[in-house]
């Protein structure tokens, strides 16, 4: 029988495409040596249908297909250098909403100090919005370079979007969901400290984790460490989800997830989150003390 | 009455997305100024239902997908850096036919020498590819730069692809529709030959004419420098179409359109059509000998 996309799922997409190459770099960006820095690139599309969210405005669709290329030079602590809009429109669509969703763009733009340099117009069944960022960096903050008794860190809580996803009213988790905001500059004073990994959290801190561990180290990380508020669990609880699958599985919050060293003098706010070990394994330590495996699941564009 | 952006038609989006920006330079790429040199970046998104013909095989989508980019890279002379694939497929596609899709730009990036550095995956209702091409160039060959007195010049016969988008069968104009080339090479050797301006033929010579013409110049081009066969002739009649039009409005060649003093030593094969005069007018000299204007029309994703 002949296998659909679907069966294999995204993973195994990616890896037919990587075993053809020898040019593509298994981290959040692409890296091009160049004089004497690297050329960093990304690409990454977002389609209505998939990306945004019913109660989600044109201008913060706009917005947000800046914030996830920008999330990935964020998290090579890249600077911005410019980007690129390749957008496809339904041709039915209002012209005061294309004009939203511009303006979207120009106001990330604006925020993150990325200059839109060019772009291509299309037409589609829906609006598919394609953006690559370009940025500059000397040394590149990697995935999976982490050091054993290395702290795990975050910039930010985790968890707030995918509630939020599930919340229809105005509150702080639809806002994270609906105009999440990338760790540009945070990236940079994170390289710049000398962390020894770092990538950005878009299908959730356990596939994340997944990606960043190194052969034969192991990560452990602590529930009391996660910062989950009572008031996130007790809507979690009423919704009927499992909280601690909406913090470690879901993602989309575009923080930052990096190890540093121990002894180190990182001048932004963040969340330590646990430590790198020798035990080759993901786990966490539950607040009742249990120690749980971490499961590599998170979101797959192709299953549904 | 609220207007539709298919009421407005592309150039109007283009041009809303200019009136914004102060860092889009408006030719065939965006140019980042970088050390000694250019970074020179582009992307393009092809939509099945609107760019794969039926008779397109899943390798040409993903070599075209390839050809597109590259083709604006050659519109500037620029050497090849790196290409970016942004890839949405429908869930139920085979996977052979995904396998399929990727061989083909793997196999174009080998043969334009430029190599896939990155991308990303994602669900869609149906094919998608997004492409971002980066090279380098020194001086890049813009597009409105022609002088008084050059010569203009194309890479090769158009057209083709125009009539074979209207064939079935396997031909040299079907071949040229479905598997059409970027002239990178071509770009390069121009580009150090001293030509004036040049861009590629997407959208139709006469739409392209149009983007090239400077400030009161015009050009003046030749129908029977335009080496049109009887054969063409011929099929066009026999389909009921105009085979000036296919020649002047369709586009999808992937020919480089450019201009160059009449003294050049320019060593590639390629077609003198016209020269670039003060007329401040853009017109064809037919084979009667009868001066017509050019129409400015071509190819426009929002109106059909």
């Amino acid at each position: 029988m002949a296998l659909n996309v679907s069966d294999i799922g995204e993973k195994e997409l990616i890896n037919y495409i990587l075993s053809k190459s020898s040019d593509i770099i298994p981290d959040d960006t692409a890296i091009t040596k160049f004089s004497d820095t690297n050329l960093i690139s990304t690409c990454d599309m977002l389609i209505a249908s998939k990306h945004f969210p019913q109660e989600m405005s044109y201008f913060q669709m706009g917005f947000k297909a800046v914030t996830v290329n920008v999330s990935d030079l964020a998290a090579m602590g890249a600077e911005p250098l410019g980007f690129l809009l390749s957008i496809a429109l339904p041709k039915d669509l209002d012209v005061q909403d294309f004009k939203e969703i511009i303006d979207g763009v120009f106001n990330a733009c604006d925020y993150y100090e990325i200059p839109l340099i060019g772009g291509d117009t299309n037409e589609a069944s829906e609006i598919i919005i394609s953006g690559t960022a370009l940025g500059l960096c000397d040394s590149p903050l990697m995935k999976n370079t982490s050091k054993e008794g290395d702290l795990i860190c975050l910039t930010g809580d985790i968890g707030l979007a995918a509630l939020g996803f599930n919340l229809g009213e105005d509150n702080v988790y639809t806002k994270k969901a609906l105009e999440p905001l990338a760790r540009l500059k945070e990236g940079i004073i994170i390289k710049n400290s000398g962390a020894t990994s770092a990538t950005d959290i878009t299908d959730g801190v356990a596939s994340e984790l997944y990606e960043m561990k190194p052969d034969s180290l192991g990560f452990m990380i602590h529930e009391d460490k996660l910062k989950i508020s009572d008031e996130f669990k007790d809507i979690s609880s009423e919704l009927g989800l499992n909280y601690l699958d909406l913090i470690l599985h879901v993602g989309e919050d575009f923080e930052l997830l990096f190890t540093i060293d121990k002894d180190n003098d990182l001048d932004i706010d963040y969340i330590v989150i646990g430590e790198v070990n020798d035990s080759d394994r993901i786990q966490i330590t539950l607040s009742n003390g249990e120690v749980r495996e971490i499961e590599n699941r998170g979101y797959n564009h192709y299953v549904s």
